[in-house]
């Protein structure tokens, strides 16, 4: 096999009581690459489209992952990469991540696997770090394995995939405003109150009982961020209205994807999920700001060839 | 029935990663408590055994548990409760919450169980907070339900059981110095690093996928306290050297019961965990400190009748 074209999924992070933790794969949102052998050693991207990313493989999320997976192997040809952006920049779900899981799993498979998929992950940190300022793997985990993921320790870094309830969906709404992850992750206090610490660490705990026993309404009532929401939602236009509207549709629960500015909804099947993709668009149609909505599964697989 | 004899176990809170949320319900070790109805309305406490406790209701955790379940119904007759208390009052693994269980579990089994065990444990708090100055569930919450429980939330109070791996043992040493819960408390910063809640978030999530897919080493691997073990560790004489015996004699992961000075190991089979046993007897016996070491199950089934 000399070239492979793969899929790379958007990803929900933080999972409002899983901040820097928790993550999720959805199903249709995402990039695609395509990788293949060249003669000339080393990693070269000979084509982006769909964003304006430097082509200097030091400089690119998928470039850094990509150089921090060779490091390990000693080949003798080289590599090259197109990235075909679907995900917005910003949009937070995930399009770093996406680019970064896609690179060292397209590059795996191309090689016939050498390393495991939960071997990956350590790869992408620096694609992460390079877009973020900061080491974080809850997009990159869900994006290379799938499903739902735990983060269990950064230090050694340890993921966990925990099971998907079937009839789980995920609706999200992208308003086109821009959040930099690292401004994001600036305005949250270094420290936080002990008690707000038990409130989310009780949540975190019944969203994971919940997964494991598929007790959708556990679910639900655990998705509650009292870390991160409380600042964060100040940058999101409508947020107290988005939520209500999507509860109000019949959501699970409802937080920040990621640091934003994209909002999820978690349903109990399709039917509802699209119930709260119509009563969020109803409210942000009332402003200026443009927005993209989407409704999905979430995605057991993670990144795939296609 | 106008007499029952009840049996109320000792319980292990905090399980490391799980401040104020995990607890344990241990096998063997607990009080004893017979609880009748008389024609004296009210609540009487007639005898106790084992501990030098006051005999006034409003001023005993059983009492006041007892008496705050009882303001939920208007009986015609009295009830009458002796107390045998085995469990040491500052021992750390549950005296208060098993004084406080045993009552309103007792009570309500007399009466012919007017409401389910999870509706028992919000009256049971009252008399936690009479014992320690502060409202926690996580000891009473498995001395009632039996098994591993995760207090979700406080407010409103939610319990959930987790299933308990059936080849879990645990290990307890007593070393008989006092340290009040209160005390242990007001040591504690009343705030941490956001970076330690998320480390002890991630831990608190691989112990409960640990628990639900049976995976020891995960479970012994997510044991980790960076929040009130730095702190309370100092309390407890030969902290870091029975961790590294209990550890070195193959017990899956380690640390303070509740608020100490109790120590807890859990250990895979109970071969393990009597040969933990044998390495923290070893450690304190160079001490001249007294104390006290047990081996047990986790017990599925919380206050039971005798």
């Amino acid at each position: 096999m000399n070239e492979i074209k793969i899929f790379s999924p958007a990803t929900v992070a933080n999972l409002s009581c899983g901040f820097d933790v928790l993550g999720l794969c959805l199903e249709g949102i995402g990039d695609e690459m395509i990788i293949r052998k060249s003669e000339r050693k080393g990693l070269l991207i000979t084509r982006i489209t769909g964003a304006d990313l430097p082509y200097e493989a030091e400089k690119n999320v998928a470039g850094v992952a990509g150089l921090a997976f060779l490091k390990q192997l000693d080949l003798e040809f080289g590599i090259e990469m197109e990235l075909h952006k679907k995900i917005k920049a910003g949009s937070g779900i995930g399009s770093s991540a996406a680019s970064a899981a896609g690179a060292v799993v397209g590059i795996n498979e191309l090689l016939g696997n050498p390393f495991l998929r939960q071997d990956l992950i350590s790869f992408t940190m620096e694609g992460e770090f390079l877009a973020s300022k900061s080491y974080h793997a809850d997009n990159v985990a869900p994006a290379i394995l799938g499903g739902f993921t735990l983060v269990r320790s950064y230090e050694p870094l340890e993921v966990i995939k925990m099971p998907s309830p079937s009839e789980l969906y995920v609706t999200i709404i992208h308003p086109q405003i821009e959040i930099k992850t690292a401004e994001a992750r600036s305005i949250l206090p270094k420290e936080i109150p002990l008690k707000k610490a038990v409130t989310q660490w009780g949540n975190l705990g019944g969203f994971i009982a919940g997964l494991y026993t598929e007790d959708y309404d556990l679910i639900g009532r655990s998705l509650v961020d009292v870390v991160a929401e409380p600042y964060r939602k100040n940058l999101i236009p409508a947020f107290d209205n988005v939520r209500t509207a999507s509860l109000e549709s019949g959501a699970l629960g409802f937080g920040i994807s990621g640091s934003g500015p994209s909002l999820f909804a978690l349903s109990r099947g399709e039917e509802t999920a699209k119930k709260v993709a119509q009563a969020m668009k109803t409210i942000y149609q009332k402003s200026e700001i443009d927005f993209e909505v989407y409704v999905s599964k979430v995605s057991n697989s993670g990144v795939r060839i296609l």
